[in-house]
């Protein structure tokens, strides 16, 4: 897609700082990073979310997720969260698939954490039922 | 391992309120969810971490997560972050691989973002560099 900028950064239009690629996906750091080292892990077929990427694609995301991750911990010394935003809602910026390798550190000021909520009496088990019916 | 709680689940010496299973792979709902409908995915085999996961079981992974993502968007009509923390530094509370997916809604109140750092002057190519040499 000319007018996506991932797009334009896989067919070479755009600068990025690349640390890996291969024929279904690239990797370049983030230009706003949580942690310097934070990379993006972009499959190159366009698709708008993790539910459009097909089977062959999610592999190879995760497979090239892993050799940054590998990367990361080797240069840096590093913990890592993988966090994969789809849709708006979820926080979701860049309209292109896209998975963060964040490298982290001990006392960094990052926080990617959550307060929890508590299911009470049978709800557990209607959310779960809700899901199963769809799977 | 034994003494391993998510190891429990999957001999089903623990309850949790399964959403799906195969034979690489479960999912059940959270009980501390950061919203109701969160499910981890977790590989049946143990690991400490993704960087600990062979190809075969991350592959089942993310397609599984797929799944879970797609019903959770079907159920509830939402988004979904994709975590997974790795490593203590960055938040990883059990010691076995798991992936949440979490269902995200217009102003829900959870917040999976961060503050932004900046690259001053070739710092960027030295990150990118450092890291190209453990790929």
């Amino acid at each position: 897609m000319e007018e996506c900028v991932f797009c334009r950064i896989i067919n070479g239009k755009v600068p990025a700082e690349k640390v890996y690629e291969d024929d279904k996906v690239i990797s370049f750091l983030d230009i706003m990073p949580a942690n310097k080292g934070h990379c993006l892990v972009v499959p190159k077929k366009h698709t708008q979310n993790m539910m459009e990427m097909d089977d062959e694609d999610l592999a190879a995301t995760i497979h090239a997720a892993k050799k940054i991750a590998k990367a990361l911990s080797l240069s840096f010394g590093a913990g890592f969260n993988m966090v994969m935003n789809n849709g708006k809602e979820a926080g979701q910026v860049v309209g292109h698939s896209h998975v963060h390798i964040i490298p982290r550190f001990q006392k960094d000021r990052l926080r990617i954490k959550w307060s929890h909520l508590k299911y009470e009496g049978n709800e557990m088990k209607e959310y779960a039922d809700k899901i199963k019916k769809f799977i």
